[in-house]
């Protein structure tokens, strides 16, 4: 048994969270936290789960912001910005207490970097590690983001790059891992010394630290520039048709608009899905996939270059998801990335989001 | 592989938790929810893990139930009423529908009884089952009901029987059950008959289905009759030490004065924990234990038929806890239950709240 005991565990979040926010009026150490709240709170939850999500042997203090970061995507997809989580964690009796350490400070350092306190949370003896954290924030506009409010005629855009954590996964499953400092290490163990190695350790950060736009949700809420959003969290085609689904409506994209990650190319061909699979079904980027109006397009085209966006099709009438290829239009089907089962999460349960 | 898919799962989360609050502005189904809320919010997370709380044949119905009603203890321990939660569950590919629907049965029973609108979750394939709860409430009070505010001179008190819960477990240990209806079922299946089953049945319950005070902590809290206050999650022995750390305080209480539950006496003396220790290091009783100043006993006394208090010892300067036996004051362990172990929690990482 290498973890410390409870006593010490708990005293070590209470240090480790310790917050500057004067709205957290009770934290850490009692049955339940006590903050202010504005008039309407948004919440959220997602968790990771090794065996699903990750191993443990990926990075712990990665893996503890994207525990954080995964959330705080959430929220920004709904025109939000997050003030206030709380930290569930299963603990197995063999896990190192380093492991849990640098867990932690990777939650502390995506709680720091986007003004989160941790409010609270709780430790529990567990057969495998998991993270569930819960999220708060307020709206930073009147009306949330909604993934039901798309159009015919809006045009559909999306932030950053697609693949490169789909892309990334398929490295860390066959072995690659990245060392703290940022080195890429071959299947084996050893460093990596290839002319690729900057491109594929990139990848593998995409997929173990992925980084949210809050910044861009909340321009796109206070201007109401957006009719819809959701963030990319199953892959763009999975999101795409819940987007469709929820606004009633069909979307028609352009294969050659997708900003497929440049890196996905540096993959060994031999053993590589193919590059479009991982842009169109490859999960967890967190881009913002957002409908915007027709006559806010020129606004939301100045704002491109600042903040990467690609305007990658069209919302129709009508249901379904199509996309334009050298063939033609054709159906897009509504699947996420199952490439990679066995290791990866069973196909016929994805991450779903209630 | 037994489970529906994704978009079936969460079509099932929205309609068994819809609500009539009419302060979930956006429930289920977007990226995250958004509620009414007042200007201070209460929040906690408590998760029951597979293997650690509970095994899957213990009956999911009560288990759902339990995952809600642990948070509203600790948010009545608080002096608090919750009012919005949301459910994280871990899935494995193995878990049988049945069992889900009756888990997910149960959370909307304990939403139901407490007036908790379920406002989103997250589901995820998981090697074991867990469900971390995430909660919201509000004060019933100006000032929440902490644990440091018990002061030397204050009257001990506890609300319900001591060491229920704890029997329970141990009774599902050797392999006991109770049906859905409630009847006992002997270790390998069998109905029981005997003239103590429903004794036993009565443990089992309150361990799979514990009742929290939200009626008795909000009247507390509301006529500022306790000093400070936690639920019995960990054991009197242990959450009475907590308080009095957090007080900066001792404690003496007095065994005879114990509400020592009198079905405990039905467990075959030959394997039965001795019935001290269930009440004074069993956990998951989940009653409340709570400090009264000198000046409120009164009214406090007035409420003890009603909400079956306890007075059961009084608030000392200086650190520690003690307690009165037939030998005189010895001091009392800062320990919870771990007579189970290996099939329980491991002894060195218990249920922690951070």
């Amino acid at each position: 048994m290498t973890l410390p005991a409870e006593d010490a565990l708990v005293a070590q979040f209470s240090s480790a969270f310790k917050t500057r926010r004067r709205d957290v009026l009770v934290g850490i150490g009692d049955d339940a936290a006590v903050i202010r709240t504005p008039d309407r709170t948004v919440l959220a939850t997602d968790a990771l789960v090794e065996g699903t999500d990750f191993h443990r042997d990926w990075g712990a203090r990665r893996l503890g912001k994207k525990a954080i970061s995964i959330n705080v995507s959430d929220l920004a997809a709904m025109g939000a910005v997050s003030s206030h989580a709380l930290i569930t964690l299963g603990l197995p009796p063999d896990l190192s207490a380093d492991w849990l350490d640098s867990f932690i400070l990777g939650c502390h350092q995506a709680a720091q970097e986007y003004g989160i306190a941790i409010a609270g949370g709780d430790l529990s003896a567990s057969p495998s590690v998991f993270a569930s954290v819960a999220i708060l924030g307020r709206l930073m506009a009147k009306d949330p983001l909604l993934r039901s409010g798309a159009r015919p005629g809006d045009s559909i855009y999306v932030s950053g790059t697609l693949g490169a954590a789909a892309g990334g996964l398929h490295l860390l499953l066959q072995g690659y891992r990245i060392e703290d400092s940022g080195g890429l290490r071959l299947p084996g163990g050893k460093r990596s010394r290839t002319r690729n190695s900057e491109s594929l350790a990139r990848l593998i950060r995409h997929q173990l630290d992925p980084r949210p736009k809050p910044a861009l949700a909340s321009l796109l809420a206070e201007e109401r520039l957006a009719s819809a959003a959701i963030d990319v969290s199953d892959g763009l085609a999975r999101d795409l048709h819940r987007l469709c689904r929820a606004s009633g409506t069909g979307a028609l994209i352009d294969q050659a608009a997708l900003p497929t990650d440049s890196a996905l190319v540096e993959i060994a061909p031999a053993n590589r899905p193919p590059v479009q699979d991982l842009a169109l079904f490859g999960g967890e980027d967190y881009g913002l996939l957002f409908t915007v109006p027709r006559r806010k397009a020129d606004r939301v085209t100045a704002l491109a270059p600042r903040f990467a966006l690609r305007r990658i099709g069209v919302i129709e009438e009508g249901g379904g998801v199509r996309i334009v290829t050298a063939k033609g239009a054709e159906p897009l089907p509504d699947r996420g990335f199952d490439h990679f089962a066995p290791e990866a999460p069973p196909a016929s349960l994805p991450r779903a989001r209630a």
